[in-house]
């Protein structure tokens, strides 16, 4: 959302309520995209977790302390189709705001095996969006903008804080217990490797 | 759903609550699937009345008494993205259940002008239900099967007749009073039309 402000956009922020564990990541939605003075913030709920299939959604245990050698292989955390859940509703959201783009966060390089965050996925939505809408048939594509695809997790946190994102403010863990991230699922040691690497203490911990 | 019976599969029928004015092809859809045996009914809410530009979802009038050669244009009673989201939710429940296909009565003679009835939009789909799953990852990807796509409503109903779909559990209208078919809307229209072509009386009237 800051590298859409940086273009120049004015951000409508849309937060999918999927079924997720726990509600962490939307309470930080919410001040992220305060912060970041979004024209509206829309929240739309999708029952993923009455498909099941996932640790997200169902009770099935998060892994901890995994070796980064198994985060290539499509982990228990995968949800089934969330991606293509999300970006349809984002594409609903956008023709009917009329926006011309989708930014999406997604990222092939830290991507932990999903194949929902690949850039030949993105392209295939891409596709797919022009012919879906509306807005596609009558020539206004909107277009699916994915800025972090082929960053590494340093470069993403180098490229917040340039455009003055406040860390404190975000969250990542799958796993969190009394609104504190656990330190040890994939996208806790993703992450605090990254600040490590730049030097720097992760300010949400 | 018969169709995909006829094919020699084993159904698991899903049915979408999004925001609907009307539960009227709920209950149908419940009738239905009961009828033709399916393995199982899920039921997923995704609030795209939240989302909202459509007749269907909001308060906006269903057209009525339509004249024919109109119905080509899209219409208000497009949901923007909603087939995507329900292929969507679709795929993700395929793959929780290990479905070889997934059977969708799109079609695109009589589509009133909906861009996501045609058939390059489902081959948009079918590419991106390949990239999005780890079921296609695996090299086993989820079919997207609409064999009612190039039909015209008489066929349909012609089909259905011989593989012993009872018509008098389906509903098509879009703006039903106490239950019953309103008559008037592009829907109805379209589907009188076809039972009298056929030299017959809609057994849902």
């Amino acid at each position: 959302m800051a590298i859409a402000r940086g273009d120049g956009t004015e951000p409508y922020a849309l937060t999918v309520l999927y079924g997720q564990r726990h509600l962490e990541e939307v309470e930080a939605s919410k001040r992220v995209a305060a912060q970041l003075g979004a024209v509206e913030h829309k929240f739309v709920r999708v029952e993923l977790d009455a498909i099941g299939g996932s640790a997200l959604t169902d009770a099935i245990e998060v892994p901890k302390d995994r070796d980064e050698s198994k985060m290539t292989d499509i982990p228990v955390t995968y949800v089934p189709a969330r991606n293509t859940v999300m970006l349809s509703l984002a594409l609903g959201y956008a023709e009917v705001v009329g926006a011309e783009a989708i930014y999406a966060g997604v990222n092939a390089v830290d991507y932990s095996g999903y194949p929902d965050c690949r850039p030949e996925y993105i392209a295939a939505f891409q596709t797919l969006a022009r012919l879906a809408t509306k807005a596609g048939v009558e020539g206004r594509p909107i277009e699916i903008r994915t800025p972090l695809i082929q960053l590494t997790k340093p470069q993403i946190i180098q490229r917040g804080l340039e455009l003055g994102v406040d860390y404190a403010l975000t969250h990542s863990c799958y796993d969190p217990a009394d609104g504190r991230p656990c330190g040890h699922c994939d996208a806790c040691l993703i992450r605090l490797k990254a600040f490590e690497s730049l030097g720097m203490k992760d300010p949400a911990l």
